[in-house]
């Protein structure tokens, strides 16, 4: 990962860097000042934890228990087989779906929930080789991806003819050239936190003719995505992230709505067909984003994130994304002013506009720095070789927390 | 269907049928016989409702909504990320895997669950294309199929360059030929509740050198499968039947054991790696069962799942068969007694041989006559265009359930 910036943990003008009690002072005035605060009522989190691991599992949101209970006792256990109608537990695909829009950009009736990440993956390649122009020949996808989004897509170029092609996203608008069918990008990086330039990208992508797949795991909920405004084709995230929707929650696809007549699923299970009761032996897709769908959903799963994404009742993901960068800047600062000189790299761009809402930083024995942070009450996440990850979520995560986390790493080295 | 055997609901011998209170006091003495009739205590129905489409959708086990809680509130809201390893989710698709194992007749090992039924028919008809001998191009597929099979076969056909051959399965031991690639079979039929011959059609298959898929979404949890004494080379079954795990509860994957280091997914999501937490960009698929894993395992409805199989403990397959056929000969019986000669047909098989755990009968206005039945509380199922579905599961339907269908849908038409 040649490009990332590299910031030393402790700047020269760290030497003058506030004392802790001026720190500890700042981040409770940022908390009083903070008009999303508050949201941290619609979460339930253990006392005395700071959870900075929201960009790996999302934490639990008040109403999903009681939500499971009713949906297990009542809807499936009085209500049985019914429910499908009457519980509209068929519909929830596309009606959650419907929920998820506006937070990446979209509007309606061009996401459907259901399925892993991997499988979406799977469906949206296939689907953009099959919408790419004829006689295009390379799939680029992005180098330093999460795994599964390489080996997803070595497995969908093999079964579309196309040729993988790795690329350095911070290159990418110079390697898409006449021969590309289709382009797969993270718009935020799962290890570094770099946030990419999806505008510019898609963009680029589309003056080439190329077809846009963007996996928006890490981006969806910390930051405007724009889907609709930047003109993606097709994008995909998983949902138990920023969304707080449990874990191995359904994941999400979209499919642009002047590509879903077109889009040409490779799993065309029953739930995406036109007519799914008729039964018929003949495959005829759904009109809309349905055809994106492919067996029974998975109503208990689902129906918890539906009852997590009421967190975001009345939230503006720009909102969420000011508060985020904040949160992360300060965070970066009370490392500076915590953490002794030359014991931590940061790995987050320290540009806003290439930062998610993580930051990750880079030391030797970042595995067992993680445990002893944890050990400790500070949960964050470590990522191989040496990537200490701590995600910020605005809806429930306070400058307080952010401060705490650092002078809490600055006591390991200490 | 031209292989269904049309039985008169009531034959001659009806005019001498038992009264009803005959009925009813055989129902009672056989209840009280029933060594599983207290299985019942291990679900939660509705008052009053006879449950007879735990063939579409199981009922709820009765620890299934207290685990729920559990999984919510402590594992994911207490603990948070530290369940994948402290909670133990992280190997929850092979450990339920194994609990599934036995009731399919499957050493461990050799099954994973998650996704849907239609994406693992997804992935166990690639890599059965290409485990089979080269130069075979035939893809041979149950023409009375659920639909979802078809679909899916259509797609892997395409995807891996055979092409399917639709076969009425009471043929298909004929149509196995040294072309066959890949057989794809249900062991039970959706709608006619015939059971098709595993063992003779999958020795018929192997006899030729042909790779077999078999889905058991209508016969795990009601009947003896065997896929390891048969020689089955890769199954699919969902858990939301028989096995009650909850409205679109994973559903699993069988590769055989002597399959597993040659099985090659189309889906190779960075839970089916050997090391997926190295996070290589290089791709090497676990060695065993794992391999068929996708993506992040969908933890609630997984756990629920595995609570759901807590029902099996101590009951063996082979009882619940016994009782299924006891309950679906007296149901056909009631049938006979009280409905009107000439007003339903029966599609079931009158064969044990040839029967799962569904009576399905045909008759006129089939939709509107369910519509009916259900009014009166009792819980079948229509499928199109004129079928009446009544599933019998044997761990919470008893023989008075039976005796109550049978009269209710005899008053309908009386």
């Amino acid at each position: 990962m040649s490009d990332e910036t590299l910031i030393p943990a402790a700047a020269p003008a760290a030497a003058a860097a506030p004392a802790t009690q001026d720190l500890v002072a700042r981040a409770a005035a940022l908390d009083a000042a903070d008009g999303l605060a508050k949201l941290k009522e619609r979460f339930v989190l253990p006392d005395g934890v700071v959870y900075l691991d929201g960009n790996s599992l999302g934490a639990l949101p008040a109403g999903v228990t009681d939500r499971l209970a009713d949906v297990a006792s009542r809807e499936w256990g009085e209500l049985l087989i019914r429910s499908w109608d009457e519980s509209e537990w068929w519909t929830a695909p596309e009606r959650i779906g419907d929920r998820i829009a506006p937070l990446v950009g979209a509007a309606p009736g061009q996401v459907v929930v259901g399925d892993s990440t991997s499988v979406n993956l799977f469906k949206a390649l296939v689907g953009a080789a099959r919408l790419a122009l004829p006689g295009r020949t390379k799939l680029l996808v992005d180098a330093t991806t999460f795994p599964t989004d390489g080996y997803i897509a070595a497995s969908a170029a093999r079964m579309t003819g196309l040729t993988v092609i790795p690329v350095d996203p911070g290159l990418a608008a110079e390697a898409i050239d006449g021969d590309t069918a289709v382009v797969l990008l993270n718009h935020v990086d799962y290890r570094s936190g770099r946030l990419h330039d999806l505008p510019a990208l898609t963009a680029a992508a589309r003056a080439a003719g190329a077809i846009t797949v963007w996996d928006l795991c890490h981006s969806a909920g910390a930051l405007p995505v724009g889907l609709d405004a930047h003109g993606v084709d097709l994008a995909v995230g998983c949902t138990y992230k920023y969304l707080n929707g449990g874990p191995g929650s359904p994941a999400y696809l979209y499919v642009a709505a002047r590509h879903q007549a077109g889009f040409d699923s490779p799993l065309p299970g029953w739930n995406s067909h036109a007519e799914p009761f008729a039964m018929t032996p003949d495959y005829r897709p759904a009109d809309d984003a349905r055809r994106g769908r492919v067996g029974t959903p998975d109503i208990l799963s689902m129906l918890a994130l539906e009852s997590a994404l009421d967190a975001w009742d009345g939230v503006s993901v720009e909102s969420v994304r000011a508060k985020s960068l904040a949160l992360t800047d300060f965070f970066l600062e009370c490392v500076a002013a915590y953490v002794p000189l030359g014991k931590v790299e940061t790995v987050t761009p320290a540009g806003h506009a290439e930062r998610g809402s993580q930051v990750s930083l880079r030391t030797e024995n970042a595995r067992e720095v993680m445990g002893e942070l944890i050990s400790r009450g500070v949960i964050g996440d470590f990522r191989a070789p040496d990537v200490l990850r701590f995600g910020f979520t605005p809806l429930y995560v306070g400058f307080a927390d952010a401060e705490r986390a650092a002078r809490t790493l600055g006591h390991i080295f200490g």
